[in-house]
């Protein structure tokens, strides 16, 4: 039996708390499992080293930046194996280079290409516990130290967990699971106990926190079960598993299972979320012929420009209007590929709207059950919030509202999806 | 035309200073070098990282202890290859695994036992800066991290400037250069404009703390010019070289030469020093018998004591009483060593002297001047200064006196030999 354990920053924030990681562990080294360790760097270092960077240049060489930052995940490695020798573990470090996590040369946001586990496995063959630095590894083509961006570390334990086929994969964060709507928003959100892969992944790219989405995307595909818990707390955490599991199996595996949560199971919707980081664009006067949308987003594409909700009208003198929904923080870099049509087509004209947000509920087999898509339209409509988008998947639907709304939409569609559902 | 310029961690203290290596690295490369610069770790993180290990664990695994502390330099190289690239220059930093640094599994104070250069000539050959992470090496066996111990910074610099057969090594750090003794102790300490390789180590070993007596040894060894020199000040340093260079010669090589100066390269003595770290065992009532030296000298070396001076008598009834010299830190363990043979032979008795120290003057050619040994007697005589303990060799006269005498016999030495001679 295998695990993958992760530490996030927070986890192993000083010398206390990555004892405590440790000892988590030990638990499971001395429960059975063969455990291989994936640590961020101490909360706080990374943003340190990225401020002495910034003081000497603005635009600094990716390269190197990889090389700097790395060391945080380095410098943590070999504190928690000499926190587990301490308890009477054997146990080594491995960076991401020693650990065999090959990536492409994408410097600041490298992905990983392969993993060779050869070290790894001789680590664990010799019955000691295997240490590794999240967050990065080495380019396959230049031998250079990479990082894998945002999330890296809980990448890293994932790909790790699918190539060692590991039996789990628990993730050790500030939050003790994966909850039905954000908890500071929603007095009664509930901790699920289990989720699937697509349904966390809507969640995590729909605003939620706990996991990044490249991160569950990585185990969706290579099936790997991952446990998000809290590692300052003792308490059962949120399974994400693709399987069909019953009560018994989930409390096999460490999942609490009370009446009340098995029924919660049952329910369609397992989340609502909000995302404030969204501002809308709409062009007017467009001229109706072939290829135009094409063309406004194929400048916004080279522009790096991520284009989320598209609608558009066919107003009646044949010219169109268009609206569409991209990042707050890349809302100037639209603007400027916007402007470079507009140059070219002055007729059209461009207006921006910042004061918006996105709230979504999320669950798989939500467009079999009759009625999920009209009851969030009328309770939003019930309580005075307009619709200005909608945009809808298999397992979940996004309304576009004004931002001042979005706490109260939040709280109304809980209400009525979750709350109510389980009352 | 190759340089390569070491900066200790003073020098990169924080990131003014990085910015201010930078630019002494920047001059070298606009005068017409190819430029390898090593680099420390930033002053006090090396001390913090340690802390942290020694929080979870008083004995820790030093194959961790390794990974962990090499994480200071490899965090400075990209600032300053960062700083260096904000100046206009081309550079890139290597780790001393990319580097090309083997070394043996030695943990904590590893010795190189090759270096491949390909990586370095190739960042080189691209008209690059080459920003080396100093003190760190990769073990030629394990693969895994290992550093050099104290002093190893230097080390990688002078072994760097070896092997890739540089014109010059300057070792940048916060002092200006060699004295001919510690200038806060004598007033009118000389700084030496030059001094040879078999000069420069004795004065090393017998307490000077410029250099370390190890990066001397290797720049003796690999005939390296090694240029000691103030990241702080632009003033002339102080150069470390086995060759016959004049006046012409060394003005060429940016040595700073005055007449006074040049004076003074004629003095025989080149420096006076002394180290306090010194303890004294006596032995007396040993039996008189082949071999008894041998046995106790042995059960020290197993013991890994360096036994420094040693004196013999043989008192008049076929006993002998044995002295000898351990640097104070070692002494406990020494003490423990020859109580394993008083336990066999219990006749024998010890006492330990900690309140003592050596003092010594250095020169080559000393033995060929007559009279050096008795001035230096006589010097400390007339000032009521008793001599427990004499060594020489062929470039130093080394005297065990009391401790509380060494200030005073530094003081009147360079007064006789070095204030005197070129007054």
């Amino acid at each position: 039996m295998l695990v993958v354990v992760k530490f996030g920053g927070t986890s192993v924030a000083n010398v206390e708390r990555i004892k405590n990681a440790a000892q988590k562990t030990a638990a499971k080294k001395a429960s059975g499992y063969d455990v291989v360790v994936v640590s961020s760097a101490m909360a706080g270092i990374t943003d340190q080293l990225i401020s002495y960077l910034r003081e000497i240049s603005k635009g600094y060489s990716l390269r190197e930046y990889d090389q700097l930052v790395s060391t945080g995940e380095t410098a943590n490695i070999p504190l928690i194996t000499q926190a587990l020798i301490e308890l009477g573990y054997e146990a080594e470090s491995l960076t991401g280079a020693q650990a065999g996590i090959y990536t492409d040369s994408n410097h600041s946001k490298a992905r990983i290409t392969s993993i060779n586990t050869e070290r790894i496995r001789k680590v664990l063959s010799e019955g000691k516990i295997c240490v590794v630095a999240g967050f990065q590894g080495i380019s396959s083509i230049s031998g250079n130290v990479t990082t894998l961006g945002r999330g890296g570390s809980d990448t890293t334990a994932v790909a790790l967990a699918a190539v060692l086929k590991a039996d789990l994969c628990e993730i050790y964060t500030d939050v003790d699971g994966v909850y039905t709507a954000d908890p500071r928003l929603v007095r009664d959100a509930k901790k699920l106990s289990v989720i699937s892969h697509e349904e966390m992944l809507e969640l995590a790219s729909l605003g939620a926190k706990v996991l990044m989405p490249r991160c569950v995307e990585f185990g969706m595909n290579y099936n790997v079960d991952i446990m998000v818990l809290s590692s300052l707390e003792d308490k059962p955490g949120t399974l994400v598993t693709s399987k069909e599991l019953n009560s018994g199996d989930l409390r096999q595996r460490g999942v609490y299972v009370e009446e009340k949560i098995e029924n919660m199971e049952k329910m369609v919707i397992k989340g609502v979320t909000s995302d404030k980081n969204q501002a809308k664009i709409t062009l007017r006067e467009l001229p109706d012929r072939p290829g135009i949308a094409a063309d406004i987003f194929s400048r916004l594409t080279k522009a790096n420009v991520n284009v989320d909700m598209i609608i558009q009208n066919i107003a009646k003198d044949g010219r169109a209007n268009l609206s569409f929904t991209v990042p707050k923080t890349e809302l100037n870099t639209a603007l400027t590929a916007v402007n470079t049509l507009i140059a070219e087509i002055p007729e059209i004209s461009a207006e921006a709207d910042e004061d918006i947000a996105k709230v979504s509920i999320v669950g798989v087999g939500m467009l079999s059950h009759v009625g999920v898509a009209s009851t969030m339209f009328q309770t939003l409509s019930k309580h005075g919030i307009n619709i200005l988008m909608i945009s809808t998947s298999e397992i979940k639907i996004s309304c576009v509202i004004d931002e001042k709304f979005t706490e109260l939409a939040v709280r109304v569609l809980h209400d009525v999806f979750i709350s109510g559902a389980i009352g």
